[in-house]
């Protein structure tokens, strides 16, 4: 039977999970990308080079990310969150971010922690901003 | 190393696979499900029950599928095909992508082939119109 999740269980779902896909919308077009992220407090930390998604979350920052967990064709939950995009420069909050990525990630690249202002960074570290959380599952 | 691949590829890639996530934007929002899908000629046919994705994809027909393969976090392919929603109401038409799709996936439920149009089914059955397909790939 399939049913609607409540927050709290789709939030832990988001929570537990390592590999989502973002959506965005790219020139009105919608896009997707799987990504490495994690989830603390109420935002989703997400690294990446720059690229497609980047140019259309800094042009319109609405985004989401869904997660699913599959057992089987009948036993699977998936979630989503939505919420806003949010660049991360300020080098603390950066730093912050990219340690607990990079902990969580051993094996990404090991994207240097340097000031994203001074040019040597092509990494981007991005939040969105979790506005909802929704989640169905059949079991 | 990270590098595009060729639209032969891409499509390879999606033609497959059998999940991939449906990007789609709902109320200007992007929305993204993982749906089970076949590719034929050029388009991707999707059975679904209605819900958010359906009642979106009516009013804003731009759709994309995402579809990955993950070998190891070194050793990946996603591709993306960006296309179009339409809604298959023809009878005939929807009885032969129904047939495809069971065919495909026995393990979904046998949803019936009657005709959309007696009221008596809640499956809707769509293809995208695809107009364009990408993908990296990491090796």
């Amino acid at each position: 039977m399939i049913r609607p999740m409540s927050d709290v269980e789709a939030r832990a779902l988001i929570e537990a999970g390592r590999i989502g896909h973002l959506g965005c919308v790219a020139d009105g077009t919608p896009y997707v990308v799987p990504v490495c992220y994690l989830l603390s407090d109420d935002a989703i930390y997400v690294h990446s080079l720059g690229g497609r998604k980047i140019r259309a979350l800094r042009q319109d920052p609405r985004a989401c990310l869904q997660v699913e967990e599959i057992e089987d064709d009948y036993i699977w939950r998936s979630a989503i969150a939505f919420g806003r995009f949010e660049e991360i420069t300020d080098d603390a909050d950066r730093r912050w971010a990219l340690r607990r990525l990079l902990a969580r990630f051993p094996q990404l690249t090991p994207v240097e922690s340097v000031p994203v202002h001074d040019g040597q960074s092509s990494v981007v570290v991005f939040r969105i901003h979790i506005e909802k959380v929704t989640g169905v599952c059949e079991a």
